[in-house]
């Protein structure tokens, strides 16, 4: 029996252990979505929930359960490998399309009329819960979210994390807690808020300059914050904060409470109080703490706002990390080329071990922003493919091999995407290669008005790509953020996601560049370069922004078919790499500076 | 004394009676839209009501009066002409800009607490009201919608138009009424509508196969539409029908009622009964007749879906109708280079009169499809500008003569605006220009998926002149009718534009591309086509639309820079320009052909 068939068997038993505890409390319908108390992207293994009881391990994926249903619904970028990881099982994949139904729609239109659903309200966002409510209402359907029913048979429940809370210093970090606090208090006032509550945790990792390590990858700490004029409540369990820590942060005026007093101090919150918080941001489950008579003053959490918007030291700090990790590519890529002339097998998790051994030995290193993806041809087709040890490719033969990877260093957040040549890749992959640049150039030289919405500029980077007839399921650009969590918003260039007020472009933000093509089972192509919004200048028409390249390596020429680019395409590529060429060079020798040399030669 | 001042006297005078109304009645603040009860884009003089009270002539502005407070909110294309129109009123231009607040959110936030707003309901769009009120009651103010306060003050009010009603006859008519019935009927009962309301003319006009001529250049007609699965009524007035007509509608089943039996026939919808309408293309005050307890379904007027999607046998005669209505203009244009190699004297009036008379010559004609625009130099810097008795321009010196004109044909519609050079325009006109064409090319040149927002193609068009940090107010295209409205929905290419599902690009829309560049006080360019959404065809990435170019007429090179367009621009234009010559020289000889093989030739 392999491990596929076993982890199946597994899931089988919890879902019918799960299927008797819903038919004892009268539950129709069980959501189980892939969400925390901070509505994380990645979550610790206590709120792996969904991923517990499906066994599909891709990080967004929503699963509903009934009686005689069981279903899993994945975008695009997770349909091969929850195919793959679903098989056996008896949980439908359902794949979700922009402007398809989703998982809300088939529970508002399935549910049995007059019956229950239940999700556990701890994890679901205040407006979701708000909008499946009223839908649910219209056809006297209850909506029950006061238990968490996964508890009753979840055995192995991993416990919550307790590492160590650290302090984000200068001077890397750039602008003092207080200052941060202050004008956070300056905001609350032109709101008319008396406090406002934050739970996600890169808000509050940056509202305090403080960072952890208990999600994978995202240097934040499980906390929730409360703020008013004259407080500031940090709750965060007892054992992650050392003496010196809490004095550091009482003299700052910061009340340290522990993780679990947070619903109380919610519910200390007088009637007729006012409290700013995002509905999306912020759980049902927590709200409903709140006595009634406090006045919700809804939006964005002011700190998403600031913390997209880097200062000119941060910018500083950023293009010295950029170069300290074009560096260390440089260094992988050199090992890589002279590993594969010697004929030393190379397997995708050779890769990884590699490029993050090259990051590790780099000033600042703090860790990886994400799980590399070493991903050779057909892998390459999965966007958020990983290698396991049970399943990963050797390079070898010919084709092209995808490295999606990053680093957390304490003056930046990196994320970069290149395609490696393998052999002798074939036109159609070159053509590919190509027009996947096309679009990375087209957006990257784009001007723009101040406070678009960034969504509407997604079809500059897919223009060239759409004119070949073809397109990608996954957005073109997410925020990054500054020694952060490697997506962050609210900027997102994705002509899927919704336009709203909030995603306007504003100087200060840095944002992927990061076009693709997959092919399933035969290849994928995706180029990522960071970009830095920097102001052009006012004109007669208004104020500009335009995109400063931060990423820093050479992008290989021997992926591309030149002669399909435009001369002003052409132009672009060059100068792009006469400045890899001048930045990175001084930190480099021997066969990294070699390699730097051969593959940032201009065409 | 001189026109402005004495209108400006008359403007002052209606106010100070307005605000006697205003005492009299307990209102605190009257908002006046441009609107009528069928929310068209032109208005017939009966409801003209904010150009009688302001003075301000543009097609779209918003009027507030208060006690000590009259405004006029007016967008970016309408500055220039309503600061010289409300020059000497006491009324304030508040410029509407994207983003910033409107007239309605003045009112929510500036209208006296406990007090009263008026409006007419019977021309306010129900999902406006509903807003309105919404937002008023949070501060307690009424929302007043059962008076029509101007009706007290009104005195030369205008009539209702008397003009006839005649049919839109095969070939041109592609598809006949019974089968449009059908079609809609059929979407009634998936919707679950027992009946249907429609207020838009031109909704009612495609229907029916009918076309008026009470709104100018608009072919349509005053009247309501309700539709069940047995009944089609029309109301419409019984003198605009004549006896043939009325036999012949009968015959296909539709019901003649007189225009103000609308209120009495939606009074008697049964209560349970469901009525699909469109809550922003009906007003809020018919839909006060309704009867409590009828349920209404909301969304598009399905006949605006069907009506935006030209079927092939439409496409084929609008390709007839460019034909003529390109040659029409290369008559003109070889008369206009005439006359002033004669040193014929020429203004902006008799470019408007040669033009019109050029187009009334071509078969099928029927009426101009809007006011031309012929504007000289500065005066092109009002995208909306029209030349008037009073005020207009001569043709002389050097400069750019911007020209934006269409006609109705019974196969067609048509819209195109270009830029003729004058003397020896300069290096900046001419940039001006080429950087426009630029965007033209690059929207025109574009494939992108079925079913995309067409807010989101805008950044495609504007790219290449953001690039350059110019920008324009105005939308880069409009959705274009079938010898109907030249402005019509659902789609819509402007970044300004609320990205909603409705505005999905489908195959068989029309649609303008007119970017532009606007220098006030100096000159104005804008350049624009019409074209059609067709099939590229299926491919491994989806469905997939492009645009055929329809418009047919010189765009003229001597007004460009040709070096600062790319090789792929060049090659779009000298194609676009091959075309032209090949469809238009069979229709013209003499001045005319020789005119279109200099103008239309190879760069």
């Amino acid at each position: 029996m392999n491990t596929q068939s076993s982890t199946q068997e597994a899931v089988n038993t919890r879902l019918a252990r799960i299927r008797e505890v819903m038919q004892r409390e009268g539950v129709d319908a069980l959501l189980v979505p892939s969400a925390d108390p901070h509505l994380s992207e990645y979550l610790p293994g206590y709120w792996q929930a969904r991923q517990w009881l499906s066994g599909f391990h891709g990080s967004v994926g929503t699963l509903i359960v009934t009686a005689s249903f069981a279903g899993l619904w994945a975008d695009s970028r997770y349909w091969e490998q929850a195919e793959k990881e679903l098989a056996g099982s008896t949980i439908e994949l359902v794949k979700l399309q922009p402007g398809q139904p989703g998982p809300l729609d088939w529970l508002a239109e399935q549910a049995p009329e007059g019956g229950v659903v239940a999700v556990d309200g701890a994890v679901m966002a205040l407006a979701s819960a708000r909008q499946l409510g009223e839908r649910l209402k219209a056809r006297s359907i209850q909506l029950l979210t006061e238990k968490d029913l996964l508890a009753q048979v979840w055995d192995d429940r991993p416990a919550l994390p307790e590492n160590p809370v650290y302090q984000h210093l200068p001077p890397e970090a750039t602008v003092s807690r207080a200052e941060k606090l202050a004008s956070l208090r300056q905001t609350l006032r032109e709101r008319g808020a008396d406090w406002h509550f934050i739970a996600t945790l890169d808000d509050i990792a940056w509202l305090f300059n403080l960072r952890g390590s208990d999600v994978s990858y995202n240097p934040v700490f499980v906390s929730f914050a409360l703020i008013s004029q004259d407080q500031a409540i940090l709750f965060v369990a007892r054992s992650k904060v050392d003496e010196h820590l809490r004095y550091v942060l009482e003299v700052d005026g910061i009340t340290l409470r522990d993780y679990a007093e947070v619903a109380p101090a919610l519910a200390a919150i007088p009637a007729g109080a006012s409290l700013l918080l995002d509905p999306a941001r912020v759980t049902s489950g927590l709200l409903a703490n709140t006595v009634n008579g406090v006045r919700l003053v809804e939006g964005l959490n002011p700190t998403t706002l600031s913390k997209s918007q880097k200062s000119t030291a941060d910018l500083n700090h950023i293009r010295k990390v950029m170069e300290q990790d074009g560096a260390a590519l440089c260094e992988f890529f050199a090992w890589f080329e002279a590993a594969r002339e010697r004929g030393e097998p190379i397997t995708e998790l050779t890769v990884d071990e590699q490029l993050s051994a090259a990051r590790a030995r780099r000033p600042g290193f703090v860790s990886l922003s994400f799980s590399t993806i070493a991903a050779f041809n057909a892998n390459g087709a999965m966007p958020h493919y990983r290698a396991t040890d049970e399943s990963h490719a050797r390079i070898e033969g010919d084709g092209l091999l995808l490295i999606d990877s990053g680093g957390q260093y304490l003056g930046g957040t990196t994320d970069i995407t290149r395609m490696v040549p393998i052999g002798n890749p074939t036109i159609e992959q070159k053509r590919d290669c190509t027009r996947v640049l096309k679009g990375v150039i087209a957006l990257s030289r784009a001007r723009f008005p101040r406070g678009i919405l960034s969504p509407l500029l997604d079809a500059i980077a897919r223009a060239p790509i759409w004119a070949e007839q073809v397109d990608y399921g996954h957005g073109t650009g997410h925020g990054v953020g500054y020694f952060m969590n490697v997506h962050e918003g609210p900027q997102v260039i994705a002509y899927q996601a919704v336009a709203a007020a909030q995603t306007a472009m504003q100087a200060g933000m840095i944002t992927s560049i990061e076009p693709g093509t997959y092919r399933p089972g035969e290849w994928g192509v995706r180029i990522e370069n960071l970009v830095f919004n920097r102001e052009v200048g006012k004109s007669a028409f208004g104020d500009f922004l335009e995109f400063e390249t931060l990423t820093l390596c050479p992008i290989d020429t021997r992926c591309l078919l030149a002669e399909r680019l435009t001369i002003e395409e052409r132009d672009w590529l060059n100068g792009y790499h006469a400045q890899v060429r001048e930045r990175l060079a001084p930190l480099l020798e021997g066969e990294a500076l070699e390699w730097l040399q051969r593959r940032a030669a201009a065409i």
